[in-house]
């Protein structure tokens, strides 16, 4: 990994075990580099699965995989690699996710459809197949792990390994989710994680999970952007192992389903902000919140135009208050607005209302605001009651010498 | 102006005088600097008048004054303010655009609605009234001047001066076609320009004027992205002085009305093109085709999501050759696309195709085009017959350096 981002979390948190679910890693050595980059997770039979892809035109074969299984709602095995994407390599790179599955399957003596798959890396190279299946041998044969190791093993220019944890109580139980993320560029929303993988002890059905998930995303990992690229390979993955014991969940009727969606959304929350804070070469993080819009869907689209800004991104880089390409990208989301009731906020100074500059605009709250690493844009629409919020980061040399030369 | 662009012209072209047209540029101070910034264009009696404006929804007032006068179809004078947008400066950036027509109509005795004015620099200071009438008292007064001084004078963060000359045979008379543009962040179609004029000495009828602006535009200006950002302020005018004295071209069907239309589409794309050179911190000018996708429109938006795409155009930045980062702009732009009949070219060579690397694939000669200065890159989506092209340049730290820290 390269030098740490500023924003990083200070440490790895302490994150529990979870009961049904153990952690291996292994050396498949996809790049020629000196660290673990096959991640082997196995699962307790009657492990529900649930999922969400990227909307790309042009995904992986592992997401085609995980979308034909994920459907059939039981999960035995995850196998991440990291270093090659496997994208975009044709029938060769569909016979190494079916190698995987089957090598796999037959260790756990369990259907093929049962194993999920990720990949992540440089696209257009083929997964080697042998590679894969010795990466296997040796996770098969490796003692278990912690989430620590897992969460370094799935990263490629992560600068620091993503982990979170949350519980809640369902029918009387304590129930644990820990999530792990890796994703630092290419990151945008219509599923903007990368690879994001959930764990849980609660028992829930499969369709719920779904359900669950889905809603959850649209709330979190659909609302951050990095680069306005969008991966071929996103792919967030939740497991039930249903070990609490609690009576299982199956409709959001059910006791307990409101205060799981409530961790299951918070949880993803706290992993999505950890892959803004890794944004290649982030400075800065920004919360941008639109309010006053025609809809919600206007609201995130609007906030989504000026997060992926490259102008109002380096005027943060910056610290410069330059209020005047929030209102740029404001006008070219193609979204209702009217200029003369926009308001604009940077952290808490109203800096323009009703269509221009407030009067007597003290610069000096707002400068000391951009000075800071977490810096809040608040835009004001004034037409209705549609309200979204998306976060992001800077855009700073760091990220040009990060992809400038990234394959090299 | 500061360090020229590395994909500059050698020169300022040799530009004519336009018969009717008389250039004049004064010093208004709009910032504190030393140099002309306001320009001043009189217009011979009955010059026809075309013009395109941004689609922002926020558009500063002399867009929205340009609009309301561009339908009564005749022109007296051009006045362009540098270093102050005037935008999201409520009644009082209004007031200005008032009060510059008043002035200029009053010189002229004329209508105000003859006069059209553009402002283009920072956004949300209202122009000073009292530096904008001063300054046209001296434009009023200075000598004459030529094109390059124009060009010069219109230009803000441009790091060159940007002109072009075309002519054409309408009804037995040459006729003579200038354009001068400025630009060079802030670009990105839906009015790419942010500014641009043309002027012609041919006789053309307002509202032919304006459907052969419109049409040249959308092959030209609307077919060009620097930085994915649309500015408040995109105006291209066209002004026709008809003192060649052709018969006055009234509808495309006239003689000489299709070489007219030709020669105006190639200065907008000379114009286009020169934007794209001065993109900020541009080092590499490159050209995107899309072929077979299912229509023209949909071959037009996945050639702009990879002109769009940071992690595109850090590749090329970085000479590297990575097409992955192209299949994954097909893969975002949400258009109809199918991963494994999808080819990818990189100059003359074909380095993927029917969806993974080509056979024995040698990057040698890919590597020798991007170590150049002009990239084509080309993609096949073996879909149908839609087919486009647009321009944009990569993205370099220069880029970040210029956009950091602007306003300061």
């Amino acid at each position: 990994m390269t030098e740490r981002s500023p924003l990083a979390p200070s440490a790895f948190p302490d994150l529990p075990p979870i009961p049904g679910v153990t952690v291996r890693v292994a050396c498949a050595r996809y790049k020629n580099w000196d660290r673990c980059d096959l991640t082997y997770v196995e699962l307790a039979e009657g492990t529900a699965v649930a999922g969400v892809t990227t909307q790309s035109k042009c995904p992986s074969p592992e997401v085609e995989w995980c979308r034909d299984a994920i459907p059939l709602g039981s999960a035995r095995a995850l196998v991440v690699n990291a270093g090659n994407a496997n994208a975009f390599t044709g029938h060769r790179g569909r016979a190494a996710v079916e190698a995987i599955a089957a090598r796999v399957a037959n260790h756990l003596a369990c259907n093929p459809s049962d194993i999920f798959i990720s990949s992540t890396g440089v696209i257009g190279v083929p997964l080697p197949i042998d590679k894969a299946e010795a990466g296997l041998e040796s996770a098969f044969a490796a003692p278990a792990c912690g989430w620590e190791d897992a969460a370094l093993t799935i990263g490629t220019t992560d600068t620091y390994p993503k982990g979170a944890h949350v519980s809640a109580m369902v029918s009387g139980r304590r129930v644990e989710l820990v999530g792990i993320v890796k994703g630092s560029g290419m990151i945008a929303p219509d599923m903007a994680t990368m690879l994001g993988y959930v764990f849980t002890n609660a028992a829930v059905e499969p369709a719920l999970l779904q359900q669950m998930l889905s809603a959850a995303n649209r709330q979190t990992f659909s609302c951050i952007t990095v680069d306005s690229d969008t991966s071929t390979s996103d792919t967030v993955l939740a497991f039930a192992t249903g070990k609490a014991g609690n009576v299982p969940l199956a409709s959001m009727d059910d006791a307990g389903a409101d205060a799981f969606q409530a961790a299951l959304t918070d949880l993803c929350r706290q992993l999505a902000h950890l892959v803004v804070r890794d944004g290649e070469g982030a400075s800065k993080f920004i919360e941008i919140t639109v309010e006053g819009a025609e809809s919600d869907a206007s609201a995130h689209r609007i906030a989504l135009s000026i997060a992926n800004s490259p102008l109002v991104k380096t005027a943060i880089a910056g610290e410069d208050a330059n209020w005047g390409r929030v209102v740029m990208a404001v006008g070219k989301a193609g979204e209702p607005a009217d200029r003369d009731r926009l308001s604009i906020r940077f952290g808490a100074t109203q800096v323009a209302t009703g269509g221009l500059a407030v009067e007597g605009y003290d610069e000096a709250p707002v400068a000391a605001h951009l000075k800071g690493q977490d810096i809040r844009i608040g835009v004001d629409l004034g037409l209705g009651n549609g309200r979204a919020t998306v976060w992001t980061c800077d855009l700073t040399h760091g990220y040009i010498s990060i992809n400038a030369d990234y394959r090299s």
